[in-house]
């Protein structure tokens, strides 16, 4: 998230899906030692911030996330450019994916164990389902915003990270809008030149 | 500012000046015990937050705010309930104080040390204003958000802390709003269970 609180920049579109500025907001992961190892890339920085995405990495059994997020798209799966995901081959989950929709359709399978599963019931629904795999596992909530806020709006989340970015980008989608009001308490801080991490409790 | 970005809560008035949920944002301030010897209390908590909160305010030798946050009015002064200011006989600020308004008048002094002086050019000439007479100290920049805002889209802020406090206040005033992109240095973060201390340079 951007100091300013977006979490995307000003026009999204398919070439720049994070919108103008929003892909600086990521920056910070792709410099990340176990980022880039699980990434098939070299070299990165360790440290305190890489252990802390090992540990939410390591513990995540089953991932929630909207549909924009997993094709870029919106509307009936006829007509979107990336229907199959735009994940690629090898979608960097590698386990159960619970893709929020209106529009049904079969499950989707890749060989390096990411799954994704379309559902219809909304976000309480995703989040259900994926807690059913995960077992005692955590279920992680991938984006975008939308799916986030609703899931705040109804009281199921139990953690929130923020990873706050020290840039304004001035415009775009925000995070957190449209949450009714509420208290958290700090469950801890890490910081770093690029970004600093805060972890709340919701419970 | 909340986790959502509020420096207020809906519905500001004269009697919640800073809006519904706003006063909690407040709370670690009165809390901290330099700040209650400042205004004839006792006690409090001491450690790096206080002290964090000794150095910025020993550092400022002027400020500047908003006409709203002097009297909590706006328009001709004539119709203002509060057009001596709402602070009471002894300002907290024992320094110069220079108000952004549109209606022109005369300066307010206190014996302790506060004045109060009303500057119709806008936040840049009531910024240089402040700083003729810090000299080489700092010139405080107190709010509104309207006021930091302007400040921030002119340049005019060399170091902006953020005061983070773990709650979401759901609607209200944004603290960074139309504020142009722009990327900021991290430095200094200080957390306690009450508020997070986020500090950044914009040279």
């Amino acid at each position: 998230m951007s100091l300013d609180g977006y979490v995307a920049g000003p026009s999204p579109s398919l070439d720049e899906p994070l919108g103008r500025g929003g892909q600086g907001l990521h920056e910070w992961l792709r410099s990340l030692a176990g980022w880039r190892a699980q990434h098939g890339l070299e070299g990165g920085t360790t440290g305190p911030e890489d252990e802390l995405r090992e540990e939410a990495s390591s513990a995540v059994r089953a991932v929630v996330m909207g549909r924009r997020m997993f094709s870029g798209g919106s509307g009936p799966w006829e007509g979107d450019p990336n229907a199959g995901g735009w994940w690629g081959d090898e979608p960097p989950f590698r386990l159960p994916v619970f893709v929020v929709t209106h529009h049904p359709r079969e499950p989707v399978s890749f060989a390096n164990g990411t799954t994704f599963t379309f559902v219809t019931g909304g976000v309480g629904a995703a989040l259900a389902d994926a807690a059913a795999v995960a077992g005692e596992g955590v279920v992680g909530l991938a984006g975008g915003a939308e799916v986030i806020q609703q899931a705040l709006s109804e009281g199921a989340v139990d953690r929130l990270r923020i990873h706050l970015v020290p840039v304004l980008l001035g415009q775009g989608t925000r995070l957190l809008d449209g949450v009714p009001p509420r208290g958290l308490q700090l469950d801890g801080v890490v910081a770093s030149d690029a970004v600093t991490h805060l972890t709340y409790r919701l419970t």
